[in-house]
């Protein structure tokens, strides 16, 4: 029996039920853009962000004291909230020591699938290191959760997927057989030279394009800009101690 | 607005309500081994082939004249049956005009899903340039329906969704803004020049290496050995007209 631990990764929310085992630990990823919004926002003083669901569910936080209201539909920025998804926005206000309430199209639906019986922790390019470095750590097994878009496969979060593959292999301690991981692999070792250009023929960018996110493109496809480790406790993201 | 007709890349069946549209043709493929034993069983002069998706049901067909009966579940060809899922044995055997009854863990179920509402073709390596030649004729949009494995994602599936992909796309009759084209693609483009090696580190070939079907992979990824394009009419697979 080999000693090292299992890497896999879930291409989509939809398929999660093949992966969970309550043992693994869930590194949610949705590149584009919530999951590096959370980064970001951590990353300049975001004191904690509860995900949740629904429109709805945000619109209870409403009258919270240091409270931020964020949400994201169709790439879009819904009326009546203070932020989207983009994570310009939270080095551009003062979000220090504030909690940021937030709902996307993706993302945050991918956490609370994942977030019943097991652990969450949120990935992104701009934390990937210090995230290699922290799983490196927790001694279990991974499962990459893809948030894709609206159940289906999306190429961002497979290039993510891929990077994480390569790096937590190259550490040793994880051994994979997930056709996934290393399909993601492969997407990543091909695009990872010009990830900007290979990202232009995507649906994400393509269905967003009229939106003017490339600066916001440009800016999750960083590597490494924060070392945060954004973790699920009792249905708050806070950083890991 | 473009006239090219739209190619997309269905990763598993369980996804493919994402992708059902009452209109598409749906290239099934399960490329080890259910759709490459279809297609080598038509090059060698079957009738026909009833896909069915239980053991039971094909057993249903056992007193039928000139019927072989083919099931495999995990792998394995199920006792007391003729034949199971590999495409040897039916360049090993006299198949002329005989019907086939098949029922495979993935493939005909993959075939099941889609029959209702699309027009179904099977796809493998063994017939991709005549399977290539007949849908541009066919002037309908494209799904590849990957039948993966027990509906998660697998790697060969995707390989030959990629060079589908791959030329489809050379005939500049289709294009695709689909990630899992996109995706599937480069996992061909990287691996072509060596499937076999990179089918080494597959969940399939690791799961299946004690039942010694090398021999079986190796057949499997051979490209046009025949020109066969196997069609669904009546809930029978037929050869196209």
């Amino acid at each position: 029996m080999s000693e090292k631990r299992q890497l896999r990764v879930c291409l989509t929310p939809a398929l999660f039920p093949l992966y969970a085992d309550r043992k693994s630990i869930v590194v949610v990823v949705d590149v584009l853009r919530a999951t590096s919004a959370m980064c970001t926002a951590f990353h300049h003083g975001m004191d904690k962000i509860i995900p949740v669901s629904t429109v709805e569910e945000a619109l209870d936080y409403r009258d919270g004291e240091d409270h931020i209201l964020a949400a994201e539909r169709n790439g879009k920025q819904v009326r009546g909230f203070d932020f989207g998804n983009s994570p310009l926005q939270y080095q551009e206000h003062d979000v220090k020591g504030k909690t940021l309430v937030m709902t996307t199209t993706n993302g945050t639906k991918a956490i609370n699938i994942a977030k019943r019986d097991h652990q969450v922790v949120i990935g992104s390019f701009l934390n990937i290191d210090a995230l290699t470095d922290w799983l490196a750590k927790q001694n279990k097994d991974v499962v990459v959760l893809c948030a894709g878009w609206k159940n289906d496969f999306c190429f961002e979060d497979a290039l993510f997927a891929g990077a994480l593959t390569e790096k937590l292999l190259k550490t040793k301690l994880f051994e994979s057989d997930s056709d996934s991981a290393n399909g993601s692999r492969m997407i990543y070792i091909r695009a990872k030279d010009d990830m900007f250009r290979f990202l232009g023929v995507s649906q994400h960018r393509q269905r967003l394009a009229h939106l003017n996110i490339e600066e916001d493109v440009k800016f999750c496809l960083q590597k490494n800009i924060t070392t945060v480790i954004p973790v699920l406790k009792n249905d708050e993201l806070v950083l890991a101690e």
